[in-house]
C-alpha cells in the first residue's frame, strides 16, 4: 500500500498534531497498569480544561463521535421521555433517529440549513422536556447554534450538546453555559485522530443516569468507574490504549499553545480562508454572525465544477475538502481548518491550488 | 510521564508486533479517499483469512471487543427472543447481562468455572431458540469450549461465538464449524493494540439483522453500506483511521507467518508455560483437555503470596500477569501468552523472575 500523504481540509479528520505520532509509538500498557492510569487521569484532567469544566465525569468514550452521542442519550432516555431536538442539518437529524429508537418523545425544531436555530424555538417548544438536545457546530453546513442562551433558561431540562467539531476551535464553556451532556470528537478541532468521543456529564445529570441502560459497553455506571478513579477502579472494558495516547499527545500540543490561543488561529485562518474564497467569486453559505470558522460552507460560482476540482485537488496536489451532504450534494464544499491543519500555510496552498485549477495551469 | 515498557503478560492487551508501531506512524487520511478504502478493503480481506470465512460482512468494528459483542446482540435480539447462553466464567456473565437488557428470554446454562460446557447441554436447553451464544474462550478461566460440535446440530438457531481471546492463537473455523455471528478483540492473539473489535456475519444471519435496532452507532444495516464496498460507499460514522492502521500492521504480520503457524507458536510456547509452572509446584486451573495455550489459569502453591509476586513482577521485572477475576481473585493467576508477547523468551524470563522471587534474590 502507498503512504499517500495529504493535507486534510475536509469535515475531519484534520492532519494530527506532530506530538500524536510520538505519542501513538509510546509502548504499551495493559489498561489496569498504575502508570497508565495516571495517563488516563492527566487525560481527563485535560479534557477537563479544553471543556473548561468542574465536572467529575470527563473521559473519552471508546469510539468516535457517534459513540459520544449514543451514551449521551442511551443513559438518559427512556421511552416516552419527552426531548427536544434541534435540526439544522445532518448532525442534528441523527440525534433524531437515535431518540426515537430509545423510544422517545421526540419534538424536533426544525431550521433551514445553513441558517442558526433561534433558541426561544427551542425552549418553547414543549412545556417541560426532560432534555434540550442541539448541535452546537453544525458540521453539514458549516453554521453554529447558541448554546448560551438554552442554558440560562433550560428550567428543569437536562442541556445536552454535541460539540464535535467546536471543542478546541471556538469557545465551549460547559460550566458557565450549563451545559449537563457533551460530547465531541478527536479528529476535529482536538488534532487527533479519529477513534475516541470526548465526554463530559454534570453533576446533576451524574444524578440521573439511568440504573439499566440498553447499552451495556456504553453503561456510564460501570464506565464511571474506570475511568474517574472514585473509589476502587474496577475493570469495565479494556481501554483503546494507544488512542488514549494519541489524545494524551494532542491535548498536550494544544494546551501548550493555549486553548484561547487555539481559538483565535481558527478564528484567523478562517476569516482568511473565507474572504480569500469571496473574492474568487465564491459564496458563503453559512448564515452571518453564526460562521463556523474551523469549516467553511461555500456554493460554487459558475464555471467550477465539483467532481472535476475535488478530483484535482485530491490527485494533484494531495488536499482533500468535503463535498455537500444530503440535498445540497454537489452543490457546496465543506472546507475544514481544524487542529493541526488550521495554519495559514494551508490556506495559502488552498487558494493557490483554486487558481491553478481554475486558469488550467 | 515515563515511558514505562513492560512484558505484557495478562490477559491483554499483549504486546503489540513491531509492525504496528511503523503502521501507526502512517499519515493520516480522510475516511472517505480512495487509497483509506483501498486498505479498509484490504483489512477485510485479511481478517476472512483469519476468520476461515468468506462472509462479506466480516469486518473491524469501531470499539473495544465489548463493543462487537454489543454489535452481535443488539443487530438480532428483539424483547421476547429466546437465546441460550454458555455461562462457564466472566464472559459469558457479560452476554447474558446484555441479552436481558435488550429483553430477551435468555436461557442461562451455567458451568463451574474452570471446567469447559457440555455442548448437548447448551443445544438441549431450549427447543427453538433464535440464537446459542457461547465463549469460544474464557478469558477468566483459560478455558476453550467446543464450537464444531454446536454448529453441527444447531438447527435453526444462529450461533453467535464470542472469539475475543481465541482468534488467531487456537484454530477458528467460521464456515467450517457453521458459526453465524463471530467477534474478537484486536489487543489478543492478533497482536495488535486494543480499540477495535473484528466480526464477521453469515449470510444466513444478514438476512435476521433487524431493521431498526436501537443502537445507531452500532447498526449494521448502515455500517455494512460502508464497510463491504457493496453498492456505493456511503458513509456512516468516521472510521478510527490509525487503528485501522495498527490492524492493517498486525494481520500484515500475522498472515506473513501463517495463521497455522501462529496457532503452532501459541500452542508450544503455551505447553511450555504450563509444564514450568507445574514443575514448580503450581496447579493448572483449566480442564484437561480445554486448557488455552494463549491464557494459563494457575492457582498458587503455598508460599506464593499473590500481591507480593505481582508487585514484584511489574516492578522489578516490567512483567504484567493478571490476578483472578470474581470468586476467585486472590487465588488464581492468568498469565497470557499472546500475539508478540507468545515467544519463548518470556516464558523464560517469567519463570526465571519467578524463580527468583521466590529464593529472595
Amino acid at each position: 500500500m502507498t503512504l499517500s500523504d495529504r493535507i486534510l481540509m475536509g469535515p475531519g479528520p484534520c492532519n494530527p498534531y506532530p506530538e500524536v505520532a510520538r505519542a501513538l509509538a509510546r509502548p504499551m500498557l495493559g489498561h489496569l497498569d498504575p502508570d497508565f492510569l495516571a495517563l488516563l487521569d492527566d487525560v481527563n484532567d485535560m479534557l477537563r480544561r479544553v471543556w473548561r469544566t468542574s465536572n467529575a465525569l470527563t473521559f473519552p468514550v471508546s469510539g468516535t463521535g457517534s459513540a459520544g452521542m449514543e451514551a449521551s442519550f442511551v443513559n438518559f432516555v427512556e421511552p416516552g421521555d419527552p426531548v427536544v431536538i434541534g435540526v439544522n442539518g445532518v448532525f442534528g437529524g441523527r440525534m433524531v433517529d437515535l431518540a426515537r429508537r430509545l423510544g422517545a418523545d421526540v419534538i424536533a425544531v426544525e431550521e433551514e440549513w445553513g441558517r442558526t436555530i433561534d433558541p426561544e424555538r427551542l425552549l418553547e417548544a414543549h412545556p417541560s422536556p426532560k432534555i434540550i438536545a442541539v448541535v452546537h457546530a453544525e458540521t453539514s453546513t458549516g453554521v453554529r447554534n447558541d448554546i448560551a442562551a438554552l442554558g440560562r433558561e433550560k428550567g428543569e431540562a437536562l442541556l445536552l450538546v454535541d460539540c464535535v467539531t467546536s471543542l478546541g476551535g471556538i469557545p465551549v464553556l460547559v460550566d458557565e453555559w450549563g451545559i449537563d451532556i457533551a460530547y465531541s470528537g478527536t479528529q476535529k478541532c482536538l488534532g487527533v485522530p479519529p477513534g475516541l468521543a470526548p465526554m463530559t456529564v454534570s453533576a446533576r445529570a451524574r444524578e440521573m443516569i439511568l440504573p439499566r441502560p440498553t447499552s451495556w459497553y456504553l453503561d456510564l455506571n460501570m464506565i464511571s468507574r474506570y475511568v474517574t478513579g472514585e473509589g476502587t477502579r474496577a475493570y469495565h472494558h479494556t481501554a483503546p490504549i494507544s488512542m488514549i495516547y494519541a489524545l494524551h499527545g494532542g491535548l498536550s500540543a494544544l494546551l501548550e499553545e493555549g486553548l484561547e490561543e487555539s481559538w483565535t488561529r481558527h478564528g484567523e485562518v478562517g476569516t482568511a480562508l473565507q474572504n480569500g474564497l469571496v473574492d474568487r467569486g465564491y459564496s458563503l453559505w453559512a448564515q452571518e454572525g453564526f460562521r463556523l470558522p474551523e469549516l467553511t460552507t461555500v456554493t460554487l460560482p459558475h464555471g467550477v465544477e465539483d467532481d472535476h476540482y475535488r478530483h484535482e485537488l485530491l490527485h494533484r496536489y494531495g488536499i482533500e475538502i468535503g463535498g455537500g451532504l444530503g440535498p445540497v450534494a454537489g452543490k457546496v464544499w465543506r472546507i475544514g481548518l481544524m487542529g493541526h491543519t488550521a495554519r495559514h500555510r494551508n490556506v495559502t496552498a488552498l487558494l493557490g491550488a483554486l487558481d491553478e485549477i481554475g486558469t488550467g495551469l
